[in-house]
């Protein structure tokens, strides 16, 4: 039994609507010792994603939902500090999907993803980890490529644009010759960023724009390939200007995840007929066959400066839930993170 | 000029809501006569589909929308009566889409397909030239088999199995291959005919039953491949229902062609993404260089008796806008034909 307090965050209510901070509960207890096989993790990194509001709703999906009183799950990134496994040893970095705790458990022999831990990719920083060599890059890499099935010269629009998961993939477009990549994104800020650091050709900010109408006027000939992640008014507008034979990548739709009730689909989903066009959702999940090509592919692009994984970093153990509010709030560029501890 | 008097109804005024019969205009008008390259049918069957509803709202689509004050768009069966052409003798039996009147002037060299006549496939009725050797074949055809890339054993559920296109396609599932397949109509007449004469493994009839339960109950591992004619609560109720990596074919949405307003699309449409499923829509006109091998394939389908092209026939000129309307009350069983004169 070390004396190490295992601070952590649990989920306390099912959220109605928006998600509040009260939803999670504040608890610590002594940190496990681990048993053989095991090892003890400090998180010093977590991250957060937009899919993680849907594991809290009390439905089937494609992973359980997290109960009430456990602790909230989330990729985290930590560092090995007691070790009764000989895969892990004391002071290896590892990556998984430890929740927001700061001294987790880990089995090393556990199957599941969303089970053990794993070192992380040679020369990666724990931020990379976190968001392009984590679920994020491959969830754009996977996405786009096999999803979305990229052609030469696709005009390309990206919603959520300035967010993880859209950055990476618009950026994937730029590389994998699209003729033309414009992303949506709120604010001027942030549409600045996405064409004078990330390259795209335009940036439509939904906050003071009508985005039907600028899509239209940046994409003359239509959207070959739409890479989604809002749903709602942003799928509908995207839907009116899709070119013939077009495919819209359903990634995620964050714009109804904090609704109370299910807003309605896309009005206009009869545009896909009108215009031979394929809508497609994905889970990332069914993919881990095949990190490696895309380790490959973000390595080398991340190496050679063509892929700039933005990161926003918070701090402090007290501060996650709040951190996790940003997703919805609109706050974060690139993948955002909380720093629970120093780095080693 | 010839004495005969060209019959016809022309489009008067554009629906709102529900299309009615006072939205058409009965017009009499001499018959032209045929000048060079030219032909004059008399048309004695008409065929009606819902697509029809759309082309007559004032919205780009993929075919211009008929204009007010001309004769209303449809295909029919006919026999030419006058001939200024090579290519069509008097007496041949011709089919095109030569609308709601009877003796339309047309012009054998017309590049496009609304625009000239073909003679009847070598042996076929004019019913069949109009329901599965016609528009309505090749869009089951290409649909369930282009879009809808069945595998063998797919579990698959059609909507409007009862109506024109649907039959077909569910036809054509249990001929490749499907390991089940179930059809959504209307009232236990159209039930019982699905399981009894068509052969289906099952039949929902979404007057009287709660559809989504009744396709866990018949499909309890999920759906593979769906095709939907209807959109609507039916399209919510498939895509509860699919199976991962499942497949919708966007054929039609009759639930919402008479609404005044656009209504909202599928709610769950995020399922897509949780499922892991494909939703696809398209337009026959894309696969008219492919008409070859469908006709092969239903042709010998209808010629072994394995294929039933049931036909629904109204009477009566007088009738047409009336008939169009059955399509709307879900009166039809199979393909809806109004015959307008006898046959040669």
């Amino acid at each position: 039994m070390s004396d190490r307090v295992n601070r952590q965050w649990r989920l306390k209510t099912r959220p109605v609507g928006m998600v509040k901070e009260s939803d999670f509960e504040y608890v610590e207890e002594p940190a496990e010792s681990p048993g053989e096989g095991q090892v003890l993790v400090r998180n010093f990194m977590v991250a957060f994603e937009p899919a993680m509001r849907g594991w809290i709703e009390d439905v089937e999906s494609y992973v359980p939902p997290v109960g009430i009183g456990e602790v909230m799950r989330a990729s985290t990134v930590g560092v090995v500090v007691e070790s009764k496994a000989e895969e892990l040893a004391v002071g290896d970095i590892v990556t998984g999907t430890l929740g927001w705790q700061e001294y987790p458990l880990v089995d090393t022999r556990a199957p599941s993803i969303f089970g053990g831990a794993q070192k992380l990719p040679p020369g990666a920083t724990a931020e990379q980890a976190l968001s392009v060599f984590g679920l994020t890059g491959l969830t754009a890499y996977f996405g786009y490529l096999d999803v979305g099935q990229p052609k030469e010269g696709d005009v390309v629009l990206v919603s959520g644009a300035a967010g993880a998961t859209g950055s990476i993939a618009a950026q994937i477009a730029r590389i994998k010759g699209a003729s033309k990549v414009v992303g949506i994104a709120g604010g001027p800020e942030k549409c600045k960023w996405l064409t004078e650091t990330l390259g795209l050709d335009a940036a439509i900010d939904y906050k003071s724009e009508d985005v039907s109408s600028r899509i239209a006027e940046t994409c003359p000939d239509g959207v070959d390939l739409f890479f989604d992640n809002v749903g709602g008014a942003i799928l509908e507008a995207g839907l009116d200007n899709m070119a013939q034979k077009g495919r819209i990548v359903l990634c995620g739709g964050i714009s109804a995840y904090n609704e109370e009730t299910q807003p309605p689909g896309p009005r206009n989903y009869m545009q896909l007929v009108i215009r031979r066009c394929r809508m497609e959702g994905f889970i990332v999940i069914d993919y881990m066959n095949r990190i490696g090509e895309a380790m490959v592919d973000l390595g080398t692009w991340v190496a050679e400066g063509k892929l700039v994984a933005e990161t926003d970093v918070q701090h402090g153990m007290e501060n996650v839930p709040k951190t996790f509010l940003r997703l919805f709030e609109g706050k974060n560029r690139g993948k955002q993170l909380c720093q629970i501890g120093d780095a080693p």
